[in-house]
């Protein structure tokens, strides 16, 4: 491969909404850390046996705080969200044990289930057109595992919020059913922390992964978290017998490079962010009124409780039957209008968010639908 | 956390003679493309269904160029060396499995053998001053394991060039034993591949690992690779039953962020530079003669093959026990000389790498030392 890599077309230019990068835009701050951070290692200046007990750059300093925003007790760097997931899965299960996850799981949640070697079992949702995940359902699955096993299920996986709809689910009744089990709860906020406030606490969760490339404004490479309950600090953080200062689930260290320090400098924003999620709901209710009202319909929960929001649309499938562009024109049409986000070759059935955008941009947005239904409807 | 991140010692601003950093500096064509994809996700703007098969940015094309480069039949993308060293051993292992690994490993070896919970059988190195990993004992230790589990080891795993001593073991002696006794072999090359050239075909290794970000030139986040010979490729890069373009072992798509684009774009120098491979010797031989001649000993295999190298010196230590900064005096003498990357605090033992400084840099350090051994001594 000689060529140039070619640019991406830059954020600056386009209001984006794809539901995967929305909150995972850098700040000006992050960039000038991962600027400063940009070489190979350069978080293990000072390293003092491990990367998550570094006080310079003060990364233990920074765990303690991420402990008590999430309200957990021990927080750790990971490589992902998945990468979280996978470690809770690995310390805890053994080749066939089972797990339960929920039918609105990322495909992550699946595949680390699958590479831990666990029997699956799922809670579905309640289909078209809320695909609502029912907490008393996971009652049901833990039932039908001991029934089918003998045995209740090493662990329960929830998705908070998933990314398909962006329905957020009541963990806190999806925990205590786990609680009256004694099955420890995973919890995915790959779409919820770093947007909205969670409270491990309150919510009743033992372990949380989090997507802070996704949700904490951690560009770099990829970074996740996984914050844990103080019971189950030694054996998801088990140390390595020779190496004391290394956790077996992180392999030592995790996320040694610019993410690391990308993740601090945006941590006071995220932080702050949190506390205007009532702005973002608003935001995505108004736009969805507002799509409604042109014909393209909001799946999901409604009204909507998140950002994330998936829809259906006839009229914008319509047009692509006779528009020279075919299936790609909605891309086009809306890259014209300064949008970028929707996958290509969608009209059909597409999720989009407008997170972090101000009341201009979705105004924006919500003109720019009306505008090419107008032009081609 | 609220205070600001306090920015890194630039490179700019001094030689760093780091080895773990030397080999990672980005180049300014790299820092164009992680500043372009610097925010989460971005990489995966153009998915088509995971992040190795894309061909926007062209990694499954990257990557084929990467298989030529090593000289194996297929690569992927890892978080880093160590994940790549986990994948093989997941895959191939089951708890309980005997695997025999080299005294001169780098720790994460170790500890993803005990992630994997495999018997970890140890090739001890030769022992002061030199520190050889013999070829010829990973026989006996084949025939050792055969004795005490009543088989041979599922896998043997060789570090080429350790990360203390510099020491270029022969790695295709190691892999014909290998093949004596049908054991696959894996290459740990962190500070082999992308500083010097390493055909996997030529070795005969299965499995080659690689560290980008410290070997590679990509900074950004965290990154590594996994090269692997045609037998192993469906065992090791098993996808998921559900989602078949997701293999396991990567959990779907590894680094899922700008590093991925950092790689691709220094890869084009990685590849010229490890022709010149015989220079960063000839400079490294060049300074282990100048700090020989004032009292400074280098360990390891002499003379070196290897821009790393390990030093022993009773002469910097002796001036510690009378310095008014004590054993900082050194760090802080050579701070002042331009030069960082020699962990502060160290007089006695210490390495570092010249790796890609120019004659003037190299002829620079061994100045340095003779100067402040002058000065003091």
């Amino acid at each position: 491969m000689e060529q140039d890599i070619e640019l991406r077309d830059r954020e600056e230019d386009y209001i984006n909404i794809n539901p995967l990068q929305a909150a995972g835009r850098t700040y000006p701050e992050t960039r000038i850390a991962i600027d400063s951070y940009v070489d190979g290692y350069s978080v293990c200046d000072w390293c003092n046996g491990a990367l998550c007990k570094m006080d310079k750059p003060p990364i233990q300093k920074f765990l303690q705080s991420v402990s008590e925003f999430l309200d957990m007790d021990y927080s750790m760097l990971t490589n992902g969200c998945r990468e979280a997931k996978y470690a809770v899965l690995h310390a805890l299960t053994k080749p066939g044990d089972a797990v339960v996850i929920d039918g609105n799981k990322h495909y992550t949640t699946y595949v680390a289930c699958e590479r831990a070697g666990t029997k699956i079992y799922e809670v579905a949702s309640s289909g078209p057109p809320e695909y609502r995940i029912i907490p008393g359902d996971y009652e049901k699955a833990f039932e039908k595992v001991k029934m089918e096993t003998g045995k209740f299920p090493k662990l329960a996986i929830l998705t908070h919020v998933d990314g398909s709809y962006g329905n957020v689910v009541d963990a806190k009744k999806v925990a205590d059913m786990c609680k009256q089990y004694n099955i420890p709860l995973l919890l995915n906020t790959a779409y919820s922390s770093g947007r909205m406030p969670v409270d491990g606490k309150a919510i009743g969760a033992d372990f949380i992964a989090a997507s802070c490339h996704k949700g904490w404004a951690a560009g770099g490479g990829n970074i996740g978290l996984l914050a844990v309950t103080e019971p189950w600090v030694k054996q998801v953080f088990l140390p390595s017998v020779k190496y004391a200062a290394k956790p077996l689930e992180i392999l030592g260290c995790s996320t040694r490079g610019s993410s690391t320090l990308a993740l601090m400098a945006s941590f006071p924003k995220v932080k702050e962010r949190v506390k205007h999620w009532d702005k973002e709901v608003e935001n995505a209710r108004w736009l969805s009124g507002q799509l409604e009202g042109i014909g393209i319909r909001q799946l999901g929960v409604k009204p909507t409780e998140h950002d994330l929001n998936f829809y259906e649309s006839d009229v914008l499938y319509r047009i692509s039957e006779t528009h020279k562009k075919k299936n790609f024109y909605l891309y086009s049409e809306l890259k014209d209008r300064g949008i970028v986000g929707i996958k290509a070759g969608l009209t059909k059935n597409f999720k989009f968010s407008a997170y972090g955008k101000t009341r201009e941009q979705v105004e924006h947005i919500a003109w720019a639908f009306k505008d090419i239904v107008e032009k081609y409807g």
